[in-house]
């Protein structure tokens, strides 16, 4: 392609309103543009990129056996009702009615057609398993989109959906996306982990996300420094043998603490460590009034106090309803005389002596508390989030964060819509049940931006080369002369006689335009023509590492080989 | 791909409610599956056509220099009102209201965000042309959305959009898309024709459809039965050369006609031939009135009428205004004492002698009336539409008509939308002007419906080679003999290997069956490991021309591209 024709409008400054180097860059490289909040036109680089994601997803996904259909982005209300979703979804489905008024929602996910349409064409066990896909624009009516496409209203995914008559063969599938792809997120060059992750907005069973490691992630990875153990840290379970100090227990006593309500304000006024104080909450759990104990150096993790009550929906108590059942206020609550509250504790408060808690009393708190002593705990378990430094729960290595970009998930979803939809087969023995499914989605338009959140330097994208939109960028320096050009235009064709996807700039601009240009759009190996065009001579320049290498004209489409092999090593 | 593990619902019966073949065979071919009026799920084998048809026009679009990109599907509402067509567009836009409740569309088409694109990205004639297309899901509320994929509410496109300094450039990019369109529909196995068009509802100049031939295509073409020229017959141009007949002009006389008044009537009423009788119209044209005089054999082309009076809107009388301003009712009106209302009258009335009209009075018409005698003609124009036998406009040949699907569509829009969306260049000169466009659509899943209608026999479909989903349909007519499936399971890989696409029909059904099905979805190619499968001999049918012929399984590869290689000259 030449430059000179190509839309590729690149930016000198940094868009005021992009705060993420993905956004700043996709936008200063010409590859996205905005046309209303979290809604983006990609140009033709981007477009390119996208394409060789894709192909990628599609290859791997074909390998595995998947079958690629395209479903409709207008899904009619009903099909939606069938599942509940119509109502749950709220705020964030896109909806709109048609001439004749009939409400219809843009997908943003496909498990209700899907399962229409297996309903209607499977009814045997015989037909199964299968597992169909499609790379397609979703939507979702976010309430703050931003960071560029981490977080857009209309965006790109491969959304596939597996279908079974046994969980084995649903494990099976499983295993194989999984699979899948781990060699996807590899293959586009990124460095990712799959999580151990929560299923609970779908419902289902086991999920597994696949996270780029990015500082501008908005997941929290747990992972273990010795082992492959990894999870979303909303899943992390904390596997920590508390023993009791051998501190001999002291007696109860109320002090006065006055205004001090946090724990760092406890803490502070009475000049003990925060891990000494019982933190105290009041949550209604499927409208039952809990009181939940964590140490006060731990957080509560709600998915986990959800999982272990298997409650549907928790809300923190308000400051009236604290007043009406403990009669006290927020910060002095605690557990001793909290008569007729269930109280369920993590497992750390069972290893606190001499502690402090709430008295249930304003100004008052109680010092020298001891658990199972002066409070009875109707449940301990796993509530808190772990922290860095923990042992790994794999029993191997501690613990260590990162932060993550969800780029990829894979997911047992279950009998959830097959049941609610009335999807069934006849199983071997005759005998009707509904189909098990799983689901398995890739952000397309995602792993875009997250490939480059971790391949970029300051003057502007790297590619990965199995990703990049061209192979070779060809720059001459001095279009004006005649030597230079001539030279260029021989070389522009004989690359790609040779099998190389080439980007000529033949734009009449100064050398030192295109060199900014070339490195902020980042193609994976330049080759400048100047001054030594004459002598045969020109320049090679790998993106990734900064090296500048001279070659003779004669040599050169071996030597772009060579290096391209190199950088392919260098990214696996 | 193992037919036992593909999503291929096929069906035996005609569904009700498909009246159109390409309906009813990708209903049965297990192609599509309805979800709204209008709104398709495409399951994985019209997925594989809709590739191969996207894959060509890729090819094509690439080959001629244009770019792809991919704008969003949501439109933010302020653009459209930019160019007006947000209150123009009218029901067949499909609107929605976001969660601030912002107005958006769904995209019908891409003119006015590529402008807004262009406008922000490229402000010198040294950056045109530019060629830039999509392939994309489009969206329009046909009031009655039918013939399955052929009208309906969410259909793919490929849209593109040229940008140009001058009027020349567009020519070029104009006749390039020309002649790119006619390869694609060439290569997709299509019989077709480019046909002039009406470029009325976008606005614009010259534009040309692509109609694909079948007697269920919508639009009516004229085309000369010696040359290369064809219009749709909206669009062709009448050049007779009428002359007066010899006899001798009579008088003008007034009789009485009762209450015959459709032009069948009176020339019952007064045993004359239709062309005798001079059909008289009252048209308001942009408010003003308008006596509008045709043969009483043809009809008024309503588009022709605009053009020559520049007019905006058209609208015919109503009953209650004849009276008022003619003083007479519609069947007896005439041009005769027409007194005030301009009268503008089509070629063929100019040679009109001894003809009648109305007299402009209940129950009587005139007789013995001569054109240019016994009223006076404004204006004479060419205002009817073309019929079969006339003379081609070409000047060679002679008008036949026929039925064509538009599937494609090159149109000079001009300055139409740059204007109203100011999307300026600074050209050579220095001199602000506004950007110069074209645009060229293909109707992508449109394309795949009309490949159907053309090629299909009673048994299924028949697809040309170039967008079939697999080359050979590979069946195992007994899949519990041990012989024939070892034989079919080696020439799978064998095959495969060898570069086809194969389906494999490993089900365990009847041979009836899978030939039934064989035929139904009409891959080119099929081989049938039967009871000779012992002696290594297969049985090779023809799809297109029923041929069958036996082939040593040595020999099989070979055989295969032998007979593609015939294939594809058969459909050159």
């Amino acid at each position: 392609m030449r430059q000179r024709s190509l839309l590729l409008p690149t930016l000198r400054d940094v868009p005021a309103d992009a705060d993420i180097i993905s956004h700043q860059l996709m936008l200063r490289a010409g590859m996205i543009r905005q046309i209303a909040a979290g809604v983006y036109s990609y140009l033709p680089l981007a477009k390119r990129v996208l394409h060789k994601v894709e192909s990628i997803v599609r290859e791997e996904m074909d390998a595995a056996g998947a079958q690629e259909l395209t479903m409709p982005t207008m899904h009619p209300a009903e099909l939606w009702q069938e599942t509940g979703r119509w109502d749950k979804m709220g705020g964030e489905l896109m909806r709109l009615k048609d001439r004749h008024d009939r409400d219809f929602a843009l997908g943003p996910t496909h498990e209700e057609v899907i399962t229409s349409i297996l309903r209607d064409s499977i009814s045997s066990y015989k037909k199964l398993p299968v597992n169909l896909y499609q790379i397609q624009t979703k939507f979702r009516d976010e309430r703050r989109p931003r960071f560029g496409l981490l977080r857009g209203r209309e965006f790109m995914m491969k959304d596939a959906y597996s279908f079974h008559a046994t969980p084995e063969s649903l494990d099976e599938a499983y295993k194989e996306m999984y699979d899948a792809y781990s060699r996807i997120f590899s293959r586009a060059g990124l460095t990712f982990r799959p999580v151990i992750a929560d299923s609970g907005a779908i419902g289902g069973k086991d999920t597994h996300e696949f996270m780029a490691l990015a500082d501008v992630g908005e997941d929290t990875i747990a992972y273990s420094d010795e082992s492959d153990y990894a999870a979303n840290i909303e899943m992390a379970a904390v596997k920590v043998s508390y023993t009791k100090p051998a501190a001999e227990a002291e007696d109860c006593a109320k002090v006065e603490t006055g205004s001090a309500k946090t724990i760092e304000e406890v803490s502070s006024a009475l000049s003990i460590p925060e891990d000494q104080i019982i933190k105290t909450l009041l949550v209604s759990i499927d409208e039952e009034w809990v009181l939940v104990l964590l140490r006060g150096d731990h957080e509560l993790n709600d998915i986990k106090l959800k999982h272990e009550l298997s409650a549907g929906a928790i809300r923190f108590a308000e400051a009236s309803e604290v007043a009406d059942i403990l009669s006290a206020t927020v910060g002095n609550i605690g557990p001793i005389g909290a008569d007729g509250v269930k109280i369920i504790a993590d497992h750390a408060v069972s290893a606190m002596v001499n502690a402090v808690c709430g008295a249930n009393e304003e100004n008052y708190h109680f010092t020298g508390v001891t658990a199972d002593r002066d409070f009875k705990v109707d449940q301990y378990a796993d509530l808190r989030f772990i922290k860095e430094g923990d042992p790994s729960p794999c029993g191997k290595g501690t613990i260590r964060f990162a932060q993550g970009i969800e780029v990829g998930q894979v997911f047992k979803l279950g009998t959830v819509y097959s049941e609610a939809m009335n999807a069934t087969i006849l199983d071997e023995n005759g005998k009707t049940q509904p189909m098990i499914m799983g689901c398995y989605g890739v952000g397309v338009s995602r792993t875009v931006a997250a490939i480059i959140e971790q391949h970029h330097d300051e003057n502007g994208i790297v590619w990965p080369p199995s990703v990049a939109p061209y192979d070779v960028h060809l720059l001459t320096l001095n279009s004006k002369n005649a030597e230079q050009s001539e030279l260029s235009e021989e070389l522009y064709q004989s690359l790609k006689k040779a099998g190389f996807d080439v980007l000529y700039d033949d734009r009449p601009e100064r050398a030192g335009v295109k060199f900014k240009d070339s490195d902020l759009i980042g193609i994976p190996l330049r080759v400048s023509v100047g001054k030594r065009a004459a002598e045969g001579i020109v320049e090679v320049k790998i993106r990734k590492t900064g090296e500048v290498i001279e070659v003779a004209v004669a040599d050169l489409a071996e030597e772009l080989k060579t290096q391209q092999k190199k950088l392919e090593e260098l990214y696996q």
